[in-house]
């Protein structure tokens, strides 16, 4: 095996963590627990894992939690923690989009660190307070689009930040899935039925669900602003509530005086053949690249005028900001859960140096609350554009 | 090499062929000319080739053309073809769009069928002209939409319209290029320069000579018609007079009481990393499919809740409509000159039935002046909507 | 995100495992502890990490091990730990090669687990020897082969049990790499210095390293045990002491009356191109298939006669045997140090099940010492044929 | 559509062409016929297309070919043609192997050039007295090697050459099939029943179909020269008489000082999931390049140190050995058929030049008796090899 040392971070004392929500059966809330094991920088101490007090209980003693650690409501987990001795540090909110807005603002007032899942929150008016809270509450706020993490999407931002593809023009962003192709929430499926109910989710459901990662990553990829949007969503499968499938039109802020860059967005759970086809492409004036979490390992770059070049992680022409973020040699796959436990290790550097009262070090990156302000807002203007026969809107 | 028999053709007399354009240094001449001789149903016997009377001459001369068919006006060859005991039968134009109509017309009034490259004119209103003379003609009108020649092309067609992929939600079309990215046409590249030419190629820039060729292969291959478009074009290259990329969302007619299909289309000139990157995907409540051109011997297929499974060209799998138009076996590939000449072919078969005064066979397949009408349509539909900042215009 | 319930395991209590090797710099004992953290089964609390006492004190605090938990030499280790109340259950052996008969030794013979890195050894006596001593010792002892770990790998192995490939007759297996084109040995690099020393790492070199683990691989799969082989090694590299390029015909044993397979093995470390490209390809009567880690996630299958399909990880065609080690949804890829992980969950569902005195679940899979010794008796045979210019040995 | 001039050529007059087998239901007959015309270089004017004298006349009839130049037997015509005044000047043979020997030499004796199709004979013997009769007739002699013609491989050549790789080291070729998976030669298909009949086809049979492209493709793109092989010959099907799959050890002879290259050589018909799976990937001391039929207009290439590139047919980095035999732009696929008529048209050069008393222009390059003669040696080589269990036997 062929190998330079590995990313192992120097030791830290882990970060005691308490989560929200995922309790037996949530798919996310166990990604989010093998997150923070990956790099060792967490102890998941406590849990207010859910809604129902006996699901709680017996989730925690699934994932070995001490009894006493175990809530039923998360307001009463953020009550008495806070005044623990070894009480939690930070906590993981991985429950359904409209409990974050009220599970976040428990923590935050209290001083607790969160690191939540996306959306934000179900609507604007939330998002927009819950940043107010974040912001004045001097805990951190870190949101798990997790996306973010992969190491070739870091690459892909730095190369852009770099001007390696000179100014920015066209942005090509898309995240098709198939597995709401049939009206699955009527059957029962548990991810299906809240994903597609208003009251849980909010006003968007792809574009909730999956757009807002697709638009994050487009950003975060040409580290472009969004201006404005033209979208046409419908719910093709009968009986649904929310949109299955979204088109939108982009334009985004000019840069200096460059020409503003202009893009495109689909996404879609009715499209028969994607599972989490995730897939952003940039082009300016002197590349192109195009990067997919199908094959996350790698980053298709143009320089204009040259052969395509394939970049993998750690591979030749993989740079210092993949680098950091990486755990194993080029040739050997990372994934989704690599990724994702880059997002929560960021957030640990974060944390450290605060309790050390140092600044952090400029080459972490997470998304914060701002992102998610921004992304609930972007759910908000495809509905509103989409309701205006496809009308512009600003974002 | 392993096989089945090809298709090579029971021989019919081959049709006297003339050519209009496509002088020395021309492309799209010598691609027809190869995709003439393919399955020798033509001998190209003579030509006007270029509006110089030296280069005319030259040009006939290289291609072995008998020097008293040779023209220096495509109309004086119309004019005395047409009095020829063994005048041409049929004629190919491969000229800038500007000059379609006025040579088309010169043709189809004399009975001389038309082979016409796209898009059928430089604008809607000589569209429309001439679609009534080629009705009136009694002569077949022919339009080289070249990648509706591609067996894995007529296979998705097929296998959408026997209803494999249910009723139709969403197309996603796109046509990127890079050769545009500098303004190469101020250098005085000869095909940069007419194409980006407002009074050659007509309003339309990316839209006319790839966009065009994108929604032409969505509705060829989805059956859908569309209803209407929002478009929002630009030229990103500083002093480009036509568009350079164009971002649409589509919205198709409705198939009795389904609901309608949606769809986007992006094309681009000016996308670093993308030579003829060509690509449909339609996904429906039953499955999905995609095709692209860069490796146009593969059809994904999805039938919803399966694998997904790559249908190759002559492999199982593989149709009666495919297979008509395949000339090796699968595993050999055929190319971008095969799809090319199975227009060509598809004209010989709809030329010779009618010179026998039989029906064409149902399985022949060709675009039409009707398609021609409906790309400038989408052309002048794209501009108009761009220009009223994207606002819905019916086609 | 779309799901089903997540494979996180009902908790047993945390097995107490320490690590010999894998001090700082050391790329495969920062793999193995992450492997052992995924999926929660293991607490690493006792560590050899590296034969200088100031290193692996170092080491030992980087990773936050008590202090007196911490050692200078695993025999001291093994004799302490099997004393103490609280002592390990569990090693994990990851030193260069030569060291493993010894340590493994140490730990087997108190009733301590071992889990090893591959080769087994540096040469078959002793592979044979420590064969010997697992089996007596009772305890268990799990070679990490950690290929064998990928959910699709297992997919790949199940359906050939199952017979959907008819009776094998051919297995392609192949290790290219790229990173020892160059004398890098030379010039101080601790990872290459090791393995292409002859006395750290045995007789073989691409063979031992990687080549041992296409072979592995290939067994895993197609369920076939070797006969005998042929082989022409290479050193291409000028003063390489062992061998960097190896191309190896391979013999099956013939199952019940079938014809016995055969198949062809390649490994190099000197093919520019590839970082870690593991492949195996297995036909059979009625189908083949495609393995390849660069793209760990997909499966290729052909049933004979039919279109090629794509399985995915937790996609539809994706069984029970690679369902069981699946953590998140198909479309979410994982990795190599999931796979890793799975090589460690696995040995924890053997080593729970013995402390409870049951048997193991016949699902549960893990290469034991029994691999090992086949794998250095193929890197023997290897390199015995190529000294008889080719020469068919039997393994 | 974006684009240079095409590689039309200038003007000779067509050569006058006859025809040997490629009677109705023949495959190889219709691609040499197309090959030939695609680049307008032949005239196809007589054939002897079978040796039913019915079946010669109908074929002749279907292909419009003068019914006084319809032939019931090769010698007939070579005798007659040879007489005429307008007789053919070259004469494509495509017959089972076993025709081949004596077909050509009818021609060659008579000073007409002979296009024949591969592999030269049925045996080695045979072989060497062509090349007798070839070389001392001064007629040319061409073998249709077609994968030679690729644009990508031409490329490959010419980089190999150029020393962009360095000193080569490592070559694996393969051709996988999966048509002869099942025993189809006992129901009567034609194709499969010559080339598993040793009256046909000679001693091999996979290795005399497939092996011997591969063979001759990895020596024209390696421009090394095969010295020794050890082969394992296998046939599976119950009943088969000739091999359906071989595996190859290759050794090369050295270059100068440097150390000889190795190889390895698959081929098979039957691996399920291949259709014409050819792909040659070479490796050197300062780089790899891999090529496969199924993506021909790609070329994969790795400079040791850098990223892997795609190098495309006539996109950057495509060179001038690729570019004078490419008709269409980049992004605009060839194939089979396209690279088939490069082999046509590299001929054509030949006797032009020749018929002017001219050298041939060096960039000309095809394949010739002497490649025939290398690639019958190679099938008996690897029959010979196999025989004695393998050893290594000189070619």
């Amino acid at each position: 095996m062929a190998i330079e040392a590995s990313s192992e971070q120097t030791r830290e004392p882990r970060i005691r963590l308490g989560m929200v929500g995922g309790g037996a059966g949530a798919f996310i809330g166990a990604v989010h627990r093998i997150a923070a094991r990956i790099d060792d920088q967490y102890d998941l101490i406590a849990g207010a894992l859910s809604a129902s007090p006996e699901k709680a209980i017996a989730s925690g003693r699934d994932l070995g939690l001490d009894p006493s650690r175990t809530y039923s409501s998360y307001r009463e987990m953020a009550i008495r923690e806070a005044k623990l001795k070894n009480g939690i540090e930070a906590v993981a909110i991985v429950t359904p989009n409209h409990v974050h807005y009220d599970a976040a603002k428990e923590f935050l007032k209290r001083g607790i660190h969160v690191i939540c899942d996306k959306p934000l929150t179900s609507n604007l008016a939330d998002a927009k307070k819950l940043k107010k809270i974040a912001d004045e509450s001097g805990a951190l706020f870190v949101l798990t689009h997790n996306y973010t993490g992969y190491p070739m999407v870091r690459q892909a931002r730095e190369m852009i930040a770099n001007g390696e593809l000179g100014d920015i023009r066209v942005v090509q962003a898309e995240y098709p899935q198939d597995w709401l192709t049939e009206a699955v929430e009527q059957t029962g499926q548990k991810q299906a039925a809240w994903r597609t109910d208003p009251a849980q989710s909010g006003v968007g459901g792809s574009t909730g669900d999956i757009g807002t990662h697709a638009y994050n990553l487009a950003a975060f990829i040409s580290g472009l602003e969004l201006d404005s949007l033209a979208a046409d969503l419908d719910s093709f499968v009968p009986g649904r509530r929310l949109d299955d499938n979204a088109h939108v039109m982009l334009r985004f802020k000019a840069k200096g005086s460059e020409k503003p860059a202009k893009g495109m967005l689909w996404c879609s759970q009715v499209a028969p053949g994607h599972e989490n086809g995730l897939m952003v492409r940039v082009y300016g004036t002197k590349g192109g690249l195009e990067w997919t979490q199908k094959d996350p390992n790698y980053l298709w770059y143009t320089p204009f005028g040259e052969s395509k070049r394939l970049i993998t992680r750690g591979g030749a022409g993989s740079g210092a900001a993949a680098g950091r973020v990486t755990r194993v040699p080029s040739g050997h796959p990372e994934g989704y859960l690599e990724a994702f436990a880059t997002i929560y290790t960021e957030a640990a550097h974060a944390i450290n140096a605060r309790k050390k009262g140092k600044a952090v070090d400029k080459a972490v990156v997470y998304p914060t609350v701002d992102d998610g302000v921004k992304g609930v807002a972007f759910v908000e203007a495809c509905v509103a554009s989409s309701k205006k026969n496809g009308a512009w809107v600003k974002v």
